[in-house]
C-alpha cells in the first residue's frame, strides 16, 4: 500500500488557526501523510463553490488519494459526516451535497456514514468537525484503515442541484455564471457537452447575452483578444467562459455567481 | 529518529518571496524535512495574533515537530533568537514573547539562546532572520541536531501579557476581543475555564455587552442561529465567541481586536 | 538519485481550482514528488514580478530542485514551453522572459524547447498549459527523466529587460520601484552592487527622491526607525528599500511598481 496523499479543500481561509489544526490532527494520526493544499479560499459557506472546485481537481490526483472537503455551515447539527469511495479516490465530507459532482461522475461509488467515534479526536467540539472528525479520519484513512471500518454504507445522501444549462429553443440555451475566477474570467455552466456546435470549427455565428450586453466573438486563446475586448472561450474546466486579454471580464459585464446568461446560435 | 515535521507560522503574507526563501533554506539543510504551512497570514507585526494561532495549533502535531514562528518586528536588533523544547515539541522564534502561550502551558520547558552561528545561512542579513537564522536552524533541528548544540540554556525570556478575562463582580466578567476570524466570528478571551457556569446545561440567563449592544442567546451550533441573529457560542478554541449563522457578527457588533466586552450572568 | 523537490510559483491565486489541478497532475506522474508552494500570489500576468520572486528564492533550494514558474498570459499561442538547467536547478516555464534573472545569473545554463508531447496531460487545452504541459513535465522531470528527452536545445529564448538602475551623474543614480511588499516596504532596483558607497560604514550623506518626497536617513534594522518615519535600508533581496517601523512606507510615498526614484550622494 503506497503512502496516501491527503488533499484539503475548505472555506477556512488562510489566516486563522483552522488549517494548522487540521494538518496537525492528520499528521498525529499518520506522520507519513502527504498533505496537499488544494484551497482554503472557497467562498465562505458555499457548498457549490467547493463542489465545483473539487470536481475540477480530484480526478487529476493518483488513485487512493484522500480528498477532505470541509465547507460545513451545518457543523454540529444532525447532518452526517460521510466517507465515500469512487473512481478509486476517497472523499471525506459533511453530508451536505459538497460531493454532488463526484456522485454524478464517479464510477463504483459507495458512501458510508462515519459513526466509529474511536477514530475521532476527543473531545469532539460542536463547532469544528473539520479538526475533530474529518481530519482525524483522514489521517487514519491515509494510513490504510479500511473504509468500511468508519461506519455503515448508506444509500441516501444529500445531493445539491447543480445548476445545468437548459436548451430553451432550437438554437438557444439558458445558463448562469458558476464562478468568477482570479483573473476575473466569468465561468458559465454551459459546457462543451451541452452545446458542442458552439465550439465547432469554424465557430458558428453566436451571441451570448448577459446583463443586457452581448458577446459574439470566440477566441481560442486569451492572447487573441484585442485590448479591452470581452470574448467567449472554452475554459480549462470544459465550460464556456467570458474573458478578456490581461483584463477582467467580470467587471465589464457586471457578472457574479448566479447571473443569468443566454446563448443564441444565430 | 523519525523524519521531523517543520511547521511555519509567519506574518510574511502569501504573495512575496519571503515564504519561498525560508522553505528553500530549510530544505537545503534537510531535503527530507516535511514542511507544513500553518499560516503566513498572521496580522503584520502582531506578536499576540501569532502566539494565539500557535497555541491553537502546535499541540495537535506529533511529538518532535519543529514549529518555526516568525513575527519579528525587532529583526536585526539585540532581541535574541531562541529555540525551545516543551511538551515534546520544538519551537524556533525571536525572543519577543511569541511563545508566551507555550511557556504558560508546556510541560518540561527549556529555552536556549541561539548563538551557534555555524548553523546560520551566511551572510546573515539584518532584515531577514527568518531566512538566515530561523529557517537554517529549523532545517538542522529537523535533521536531528541536538537542541543544546544551538546555544546555552537561558532562564529569562520575554513573555507578553496575554490579556486575561477578569472577574469584576459576583457574576460579572470583563474581557476583550482576541481575534476576528475568517467567518467574521468574534473570538473573546473569556474561556470555558474562566466561567464554566456560562456553558453549563441548561444555559443560565446571561448578557454579553459589546459596544453598547447586548447578546443574550447561547447556541451550541452555528446553524441554530436565526437569520441575522447574533448569538454566543463556545468556540473550538475553548473561548466564548459571538457569531451569526452564515453571516458576519463582527460587522454587526462593530467589534475588532481589543474591543471590550462585559459578561453578566443575570 | 534523490527524490526531487518541485516548487510552484504562479499567478493563479489561492482560491480557484488551478493550483489543485497542477498539484494533482504532478503527483499523478510522480506520487513521490515533494511539492513546495513558493507563491500563487504573483501579480496577475506580471512576468517581471514572477521573475523577481524566482530570483529571490530558487537559489536557496537544494540542487536538482524543479522550479515550475507559470505566469503565462500567452498560453495557447506560439510562445514555446521551455525547460532549462542552470546552477544545478531545473526550471519549467513559458518562453516569455520569466526566467530572465536566471539567464543573467546561472552558471552552466542550457535551455530546451519542450516538444515531447507524450509527456503532456492529454488532451492539451488551449487555456491551461500550467496543468496540461508544465505540471505534467514537472512530474516526469522530478521522477528523473533526462532533460534532453523533453525536446531540443535552443540558443535563442525570450529575455525581458530587467530594469536596471542607471548612473546618471558623478554621485547620482536613477532607478525605479520593483515591488511593494506585504509590509508596504518599497523595494527599489538600486542594488548594493550598483552603489556600494551608499551602504558603506559610516553611511554617507544621501537623499532618495520619490514623488517629490525626500528620504535621507539610513537604518540597519526596521526597529531603528522612529514612529512614522520613512527611512532607507538594505533589504534582504540585496536592493535598497524604503521602509517604516511597523508601518507602511508605500502609502506615505505614494509609491507603486514603476515609480521613479533618484538617489544622490550629497
Amino acid at each position: 500500500m503506497p503512502q496516501r496523499i491527503v488533499t484539503l479543500l475548505t472555506d477556512y481561509g488562510w489566516n486563522d488557526y483552522y488549517v494548522g489544526a487540521i494538518k496537525g490532527v492528520i499528521l498525529e494520526a499518520n506522520p507519513e501523510a502527504q498533505i496537499v493544499d488544494v484551497s482554503h479560499g472557497v467562498a465562505a459557506y458555499d457548498v457549490l463553490d467547493a463542489a465545483f472546485t473539487l470536481a475540477q481537481t480530484y480526478k487529476y490526483f493518483p488513485a487512493n488519494t484522500v480528498h477532505m472537503v470541509v465547507v460545513d455551515p451545518g457543523v454540529g447539527t444532525q447532518r452526517r459526516p460521510i466517507v465515500a469511495r469512487g473512481d478509486k479516490h476517497y472523499f471525506l465530507a459533511p453530508d451536505n451535497g459538497v460531493l454532488s459532482f463526484v456522485y454524478a461522475e464517479a464510477e463504483m461509488l459507495s458512501v458510508y456514514e462515519i459513526t466509529s467515534t474511536h477514530y475521532f479526536k476527543q473531545p469532539v467540539s460542536h463547532t469544528f468537525h473539520g479538526r475533530d472528525i474529518f481530519a482525524a479520519c483522514a489521517g487514519w484513512l491515509s494510513k490504510g484503515v479500511d473504509i468500511e471500518k468508519f461506519g455503515g454504507q448508506i444509500e441516501e445522501y444529500v445531493k445539491i442541484t447543480v445548476p445545468k444549462a437548459q436548451k430553451t429553443g432550437d438554437k438557444q440555451w439558458k445558463g448562469m455564471v458558476l464562478k468568477i475566477d482570479r483573473f476575473s474570467s466569468v465561468i458559465t455552466n454551459i459546457s462543451a457537452a451541452d452545446c458542442p456546435e458552439l465550439f465547432a470549427d469554424p465557430t458558428p455565428a453566436f451571441k451570448v447575452t448577459i446583463n443586457g450586453k452581448a458577446v459574439s466573438k470566440m477566441c481560442k486563446t486569451y492572447a487573441e483578444g484585442a485590448k479591452g475586448e470581452i470574448f467567449a472561450i472554452l475554459g480549462s474546466s470544459g465550460y464556456l467562459e467570458l474573458s478578456a486579454n490581461k483584463a477582467g471580464a467580470a467587471q465589464g459585464l457586471d457578472a457574479r455567481r448566479g447571473t443569468e446568461i443566454v446563448l443564441d446560435i444565430t
